[in-house]
């Protein structure tokens, strides 16, 4: 019954307008599981060189998450990211990728691995992200996330993925890049009709969106006086939104509303800091208290229209 | 007990990608009070010259918005503005504006209009609403909405405006431009620091929020999966807030939050067709359709998240 990530584990060197780090643990994979983590058992499936060391092994292993499928090749270098960020904190500019032995990664996936009940395929290559759907067949849910990038170099094998998966979790415009369509409403639409039941909108300080065939459900950001550093919010996001679903019993419209706010929540307190720094120390009051947040900032009564049409005609 | 609009009456032409209107109703006090004719009894305040015809005067009539002080300067012609939208919907292209009579708008307010319960004071010169604020010194609630341009070219007066009145109701780039502030909630506290009681922040596509001291209320857009014509959402956000806080007894939080999702319910039918056309021919269980649609697409159940622990741990 336990949560499996496909994707990156890797340093990051991060420069921002509040400060920089030259290397720190990134990468979808670590992003996510760490995330997870406070929700249900986590596994990755990912690679890493001779210079990831104990250090950052000790970070997995704190939140108990396991790492007996992460490839370690001690002749190579680990995944290497060098970003920096404007005032504008929405886009990232790459100064610098090394993929090392990310390059040849194919995902090994132990007998424990295959037998997940779910699995989130993270931003890699889209005919890996395949041949991992087509090894677990029997997991109850598996969700894919991927880029531009993607988008642009390889669509159709990149469709091909989507059509296999039962949750897409991308974000505003590459949703809209993935459909060829500006409006999201519709682009959602598009994508839904190519196979998934789900489609997860993440839309930064405006929030995020779950489509389904006969849903929506809409749901603002946490409110957020300062973003610090916003590298891996989206896989932060993808952790919490999982982990929550693997300890649910039943993934119904109900589990998959109250995943986007945990998702929300994980990812409110990603950005506060740099890479994993502020995730890797919450505590379980921290995420309640910013559920409850997100229910009190959007409730309102359901008063019917009527009564105010009476009082005033 | 009613609901007075300070603003702009005019003729629009306005080309989208999808048509064109060479010459329809709109301006800001129009697209206001047809919103709010279907709370309470609106009042409008403002100028028309010799062109305006009996047509046009009929819609106002048919929705019984009060037009005693709606100027008629027969020597005149009215206010004209001329736009275009291209694909992204998203950004008005003014082609031609003719201020005409509205050029020097003096308002002139009955003592009906003196006696109104709440004020809207639309997008005028600064001056001018800070005049009209100071006559309305016994109304329960007097809100105010701006743009760039004054934002830019009489700040001072803009602030001094703000600074007198109970509510805000702007867009996103403008209470960021306001307070010279890139980031929204902090851009959205400094606002409050200045006096009003409330700010509405119109996030366009992304919906909507609502600022107090002390609280926090965010709401997504009715999701439409084509755009039509744009121009007047804003007003028509604003006349279905007022609308509906007039037609409540106690204007508290709860009501504030009923209102934002009847401006955004109002808003999502104007921007449907072109100019006022959609809004005019609205139903009250049109209204409640989607007011009871905006409940389904934000409703989830607070369940604590202990028990997610409980099940995993």
């Amino acid at each position: 019954m336990s949560l499996l990530v496909v994707g990156s584990v890797a340093f990051d060197a991060v420069e921002t307008p509040f400060g920089k780090r030259e290397k720190m643990l990134g990468g979808s994979a670590t992003h996510f599981s760490i995330s997870a983590s406070y929700f249900t058992d986590v596994r990755v499936v990912g690679v890493v060189g001779g210079d990831f060391g104990t250090e950052e092994m000790s970070v997995f292993e704190r939140h108990h998450v396991n790492t007996d499928d992460l490839e370690r090749l001690s002749e190579g270098k680990t995944f290497f990211w060098r970003g920096r960020y404007d005032f504008d904190l929405n886009t990232a500019h790459t100064l610098d990728t090394q993929l090392n032995v990310f390059a040849d990664f194919k995902p090994k996936l132990s007998d424990a691995s295959l037998a997940s009940r779910l699995v989130f395929l993270g931003n890699i290559q889209p005919e890996l992200q395949h041949e991992v759907r087509e090894q677990v067949r029997g997991a109850e849910l598996v969700a894919l996330d991927t880029m531009n990038y993607w988008i642009h170099t390889t669509r159709e094998a990149l469709v091909r993925a989507i059509r296999s998966v039962d949750l897409l979790i991308v974000n505003d415009a590459e949703v809209r890049q993935l459909a060829d369509e500006p409006n999201l409403i519709r682009a959602a639409r598009k994508v839904l009709s190519w196979g998934p039941r789900a489609l997860v909108v993440k839309r930064g300080e405006y929030g995020a969106a779950l489509f389904t065939a006969e849903t929506y459900f809409a749901i603002p950001a946490y409110p957020l006086e300062s973003v610090f550093d916003p590298t891996g919010a989206g896989d932060t996001f993808a952790g919490g939104f999982m982990g929550y679903l693997a300890s649910q019993k039943t993934i119904d419209e109900g589990a998959m509303r109250r995943a986007m706010i945990f998702g929300s929540v994980m990812a409110s307190f990603n950005v506060e800091e740099f890479g994993t720094e502020r995730v890797q120390r919450l505590t379980h009051e921290e995420i309640n208290e910013r559920f409850r947040a997100f229910k009190q900032m959007t409730h309102f009564e359901e008063i019917p229209f009527a009564r105010a049409v009476e009082q005033t005609k």
